[in-house]
């Protein structure tokens, strides 16, 4: 049995952005979002081994310290011919100063040791796992991906990330290239994003 | 430019399993292969976010430790329609007493979450990288993968890990109803495990 969200609900995130985006999203259904940043929440450390598992730990943690439903993202880019990474690793490829361009020098280095920078080796998604948790343990997951291909050098100086080396399906230009309202693609029936897809079956589960 | 392989080589595993395995491979070669365990070599943290990563992790420590040419093996299994996952955590699911049906168990309910436990969502590969290391730093890398569909529930019982429920594409019994010699493939032309068809990439590039 799904319940529906109404009222206030924590987003479990530290990351100015993410929360913009969240308050922007949310706003048409009458949810307050308020920030685990906000209210002081410690971070807890992301061990899973999954997007799913390291929104989850994230999620109960803060429904548990307040009591509140509470709501985390968890992201990235996999590439299929690396097995999946740089995956649930992707800001830490990055390094604690946020250095993408060195993550995305190292992916370009990893397909080229292994002799996969042709169009099947170019092949990549991005992921992201929504985790609505509540107070007494319950939660729901909501999963959104889009496929495409890595281009190198990257290109555009919008988006984050490793938008400017993901070119959708379907299009000629990169994540990086592509205004906000594009990349999440409202117009678009199922999104386009992986967040906007996630997002659009959290609100069709939970809200309005 | 590439080493050749003779004389000792440390294998850096404490895996009887594994060692047995790699001293059947390189006697036709010449090479004494030494195991970590014997020489009491301690076991790194597998702290890498690939599995090149965590064999190289390895087979470093051991080169270092020893003085001598070491060698080293990071496998495991990645389902795509979890983005990779087990992946570079094939063990850690099993937990500390190696429980491989509660890890398959685990791999069909994420499939069902995401209701993909159909054909698109049963492809699977295995991966092994295997890395030689040099006391001096110097590292080779070589990558077997074997592509495949997942089948619930486990069939066959021979084999270890997830072989029961991996079979591989023109196939239509898994690695667990396999002999060794089937699954490894020696009579099939790049060899059918990932860890035979990587082993004979080695084998081409470092020794005879």
């Amino acid at each position: 049995m799904v319940r529906k969200l109404e009222g206030r609900l924590v987003v479990a995130s530290h990351n100015p952005g993410k929360l913009r985006e969240m308050r922007e999203l949310l706003a048409p259904y009458h949810i307050e979002a308020v920030s685990a940043g906000e209210l002081h929440l410690p971070e807890p450390d992301e061990t899973g081994t999954t997007f799913a598992e390291n929104a989850a730990l994230k999620a109960h943690a803060a429904a548990t310290a307040t009591g509140l439903p509470a709501f985390a993202d968890d992201s990235g880019l996999c590439v299929e011919a690396l097995d999946g990474a740089p995956g649930i690793f992707s800001a830490r490829w990055a390094g604690p100063d946020k250095d993408f361009p060195a993550a995305i020098a190292r992916i370009e280095r990893e397909l080229e040791r292994r002799g996969a920078l042709d169009d099947a080796g170019r092949r990549a998604h991005f992921v992201s796992a929504l985790v609505v948790a509540w107070p007494d343990g319950h939660e729901e997951l909501f999963e959104g991906r889009v496929f495409g291909k890595l281009v190198f050098p990257a290109r555009g100086d919008r988006g984050f990330g490793y938008d400017p080396i993901f070119q959708p399906e379907g299009y000629d230009i990169t994540f990086g290239e592509m205004s906000s309202e594009q990349k999440h693609g409202w117009s678009h029936p199922q999104g386009l994003s992986h967040r906007a897809r996630a997002f659009r079956r959290l609100a069709a589960a939970l809200l309005g």
